[in-house]
């Protein structure tokens, strides 16, 4: 239950802003007393209301069958201080190895789900699989029914990374390179040119 | 065809690397002389070979209509330079406006597909849609047939951002606030404690 504590509930209506800006994730799984850990970069929000999530899970591993069977995943999103771990669990064969004992990560409870969730992490989601045929195109789309973040880098709605930067969220390139989360910044959208055949969105 | 002599192709068995850190994206359409250009922040790879793409378009827009009709768009991928343009075609209405004029947006001509791709941008990807069941769920599955970098911040399949700052990739968070890509790290795959029973993966 390590910084358990820090743990703080995120309103579904805004949790997509947990993936919002594209990390990379750690989705956890497990059926029947059999569990596993891998990485995903390709993860990002499918809607708002009701949250909901898309992954892309290859049919041939250990995780896409444990969350086809269970119907349920965990999606956590890892600060740099936890990319060697995320690396490690996204470059190791869950058929091969009980990754969550060879890296020693620590777990604990989810709220809404029988998976276990990965300690360490900067955010969470739980979610709930939305049977689809997409799963040909080794996509699993599913519902967020939970979400909360560490609240030293993420409290009312906002990433605060510059409070605690081992849990900067960040991005995978390729061979073990990442980009970490850089500046925000605020910019006001450009203005039309033609106002008079014009009425733009807010 | 401003900047064109910078577009260098990449290749297609790489090029979902130009879209794997999760940044915020353009999405330019046309059909039967109609054109459009939106924002879109839920966009990711879905394949390696041949390259595939997701990406989340509302079925309300004009966007959707143009892709579903001519089957084809545009996707790049925009710098922090051009972050403001990127919000205001984001944050207005296709139907309402003609957003290229009314932000003098400046296009060239794709190599693949007949939709005008956007000038300025840091890296270009020419789809084609993959007619599948999961427009239900506002998702658009594509195959990516060409692709481009700006030669000053990507070359030989490596993003090197310094070289060019106003094209640093951004990931957009919400109202008017991006995250710029921040700096990269390598990091070494932490080891399993068990190796008795296990054989990583490279």
């Amino acid at each position: 239950m390590t910084a358990g504590h820090f743990r703080e509930t995120v309103d579904l209506a805004r949790c997509t802003r947990l993936l919002n800006h594209g990390p990379v994730t750690i989705i956890t799984s497990q059926h029947e007393g059999r569990t596993n850990v891998m990485a995903a970069s390709w993860a990002m929000p499918l809607d708002f209301s009701p949250p909901k999530v898309v992954v892309v899970i290859d049919n041939n591993t250990l995780t896409r069958r444990l969350i086809e069977a269970s119907g349920v995943f965990g999606l956590q999103v890892p600060g740099v201080a936890f990319a060697r771990e995320t690396l490690a669990v996204g470059t190791s064969n869950g058929l091969e190895l009980d990754k969550f004992a060879a890296f020693r990560l620590q777990t604990f409870r989810a709220q809404q789900i029988d998976v276990p969730m990965l300690s360490g992490c900067t955010a969470w989601m739980e979610c709930k699989v939305i049977p689809d045929d997409s799963q040909r195109y080794d996509l699993i789309l599913a519902e967020v029914v939970a979400a909360y973040a560490d609240r030293r880098v993420y409290s009312d709605n906002r990433w605060h990374f510059d409070d605690a930067p081992g849990l900067r969220t960040c991005h995978y390139v390729a061979g073990g390179t990442f980009f970490s989360t850089g500046e925000p910044f605020e910019v006001q959208a450009t203005r039309p040119t033609v106002p008079e055949s014009s009425t733009p969105q807010p």
